[in-house]
């Protein structure tokens, strides 16, 4: 067991990295929780845990209400928000509780949003379980749901007051899954942590018949090595606002803009858009020669490894392109990117032209 | 013009009242917002004021889109906001803007909470339009929308930048709105500031063909002592959480149970209910010997004089009971109320036995 702690004065919450379950009641105890827990959670995930999950809360002494939500990118929305407060309210009625997200980016995001606003704030806990939530999407408190004219276009900043991550619970995880989680451990090797970056090297040139029995000699390293750079970057930039937190978008901008430009549908995971993204920044910052090594080759065979894309496939250069003009990062109508100066050192760069970013993303399109 | 400042540290505001909008531009001028401006407002208020007010902020420099809601209770809701959230990014693509809520609270409550959370949040003013919104609901950040489930069952703490009051615009009010609002401001008298209560007192006893008219020589003062009041009480304690804003229920605990017995219905507006709740919580504190004096003659006579009802006709009195029961400001199964010492000042009784409370609502009921 790691424990980490993510400093935001009277908001500071730990971030347990843990092989089982078997710590969890005792962290929830710690907490001076209400009694009355309700976990929101996916089908597929509720299928697998919930006997398991009710048994360890019930012997540390919670009430457990579970609120499952379907298996779906688009339960990220305000129906679905509006079932589950309906359905939390009718069970809970007026009685104070906690609420437990149990599961990847889309139960995370949008049970963190629920925990914001139901009743202008209860506190919730985080138990994220795919690769991308431990790593990224449940620490920090950015939460929020998709509306028909924008992804994330709703939402909130609101830390929990736990995030506990299970690395065995990532073996049941399908392999598409671990490696689009493996583009954002990727991302932070290349943007803050050069050992890190090697780690990933090494996992990946290892012979072993699945992804999971890969990366697992690394993957309790990886999860807090992960934990500790996004813990860092939050805790000196809670809100976005300071340039602190814009690091963490090295492979973003692109990577937004390719999701936006297929319809966030199959064809690009999130980790999978980035690992265009980033190849794309790395290439950006070449040609404004702000690399000062070669990181091109090395990220690019190290992505390939991981079964991740270099290039993109099928979709529309032109879409990619007006998505990446509209995202909302751009300053004063110059796109902003996060560009690596060498791997474990990113500096954010303002006035890019849109020529030298068109001609990058035309050159990653067959 | 009368000007106070809400003290939050860095999220301090002003609070402007004013006796037309000649004064708005300058106020948001002082800001330094975004140049497009986006107001949302009832059909019935843009109908009245749009010409005025794009006038007046296109002369500021401001690039206006007005969002209209229908004019109904029901525009609190998920479904508005869906639309509301939509629109505005349909019109407003990616550039930043700020919002305004120019309207009752209603308005306010759904602006507030759009602001809140569009994009994590953006900056906002409120221009509200009631007496209602003018002494309270504008004031102090407290912002949300109504479920199938609960009223104002999700929401936010957050606050607006600016106040804008315009008290010539209450005379468009029809008379039962401003009479609710006035419940409101009998309220702040009883809790906070005897002068107030005697004010309303001598406004009560002018001879005037329409209630505006008779409240007109005071109405200034009335906004001005109540958003002093509000103003105060929210700066020690934002979020609700230290018993100092709790004080604001007075008359609530009771009113909100009518109101929810009632559905919500048209059969009693939120001062009306408050009226009664507020005699309710007079007569609970006489039978536990809190009251210093005869308030309850006094504070009937005056609610009777602004048309205000002291008993409750038509309304299931065991629904209030059991509404009142549920309320969230229940604490460990026994009711908190705010009970009057004397006029201008109440106290916070947290064991009250529900008996009491019983009777006093079964001896308002006919």
């Amino acid at each position: 067991m790691k424990q980490i702690k993510l400093k935001l004065d009277k908001r500071s919450y730990p971030i347990s990295i843990n092989s089982d379950f078997g710590n969890l009641a005792y962290q929830l105890k710690k907490l001076n929780l209400p009694n009355k827990a309700i976990i929101v959670t996916m089908e597929s995930l509720d299928k697998l845990y919930r006997v398991d999950l009710i048994d360890i809360l019930d012997k540390g002494g919670f009430n457990v209400f579970i609120e499952v939500i379907p298996d779906s990118e688009s339960s990220k929305s305000l129906s679905q928000l509006n079932i589950s407060i309906n359905n939390i309210t009718r069970h809970i009625g007026s009685e104070p509780f906690f609420l437990i997200a149990f599961g990847g980016g889309v139960v995370g995001d949008l049970s963190g949003f629920i925990a914001s606003i139901y009743k202008r704030g209860v506190r919730y806990v985080q138990i994220p379980t795919t690769l991308l939530a431990q790593v990224d999407s449940s620490i920090g408190g950015k939460v929020g749901i998709d509306l028909e004219t924008g992804k994330n276009l709703v939402g909130a900043f609101y830390q929990p007051e736990l995030v506990y991550s299970n690395i065995s619970i990532l073996k049941t995880l399908p392999d598409r899954e671990l490696q689009s989680g493996m583009a954002e451990v990727i991302k932070y090797g290349v943007i803050k942590d050069r050992g890190l970056f090697e780690l990933t090297e090494s996992l990946a040139a290892r012979e072993e018949d699945t992804l999971f029995n890969k990366i697992k000699p690394g993957i309790e390293e990886i999860v807090h090595k992960c934990s500790l750079i996004k813990s860092s970057v939050v805790s000196r930039d809670e809100k976005d606002s300071h340039g602190i937190r814009a690091i963490l978008n090295f492979g973003h901008t692109v990577g937004h803009a390719i999701e936006a430009a297929s319809n966030y549908s199959e064809s690009y995971t999130h980790g999978e858009a980035i690992s265009i993204g980033m190849l794309c920044a790395v290439e950006v910052s070449n040609k404004l020669k702000i690399t000062k090594e070669d990181i091109l080759t090395r990220l690019e065979s190290l992505l390939g490894f991981y079964n991740l894309p270099v290039v993109m496939t099928g979709i529309n250069t032109d879409r990619v392109i007006s998505a990446f003009w509209y995202d909302k990062k751009f300053i004063k109508g110059t796109p902003r990117m996060v560009l690596p100066v060498k791997i474990g050192n990113v500096k954010i760069i303002d006035d890019i032209s849109m020529d030298v970013v068109k001609e990058v993303i035309k050159g990653r399109t067959r």
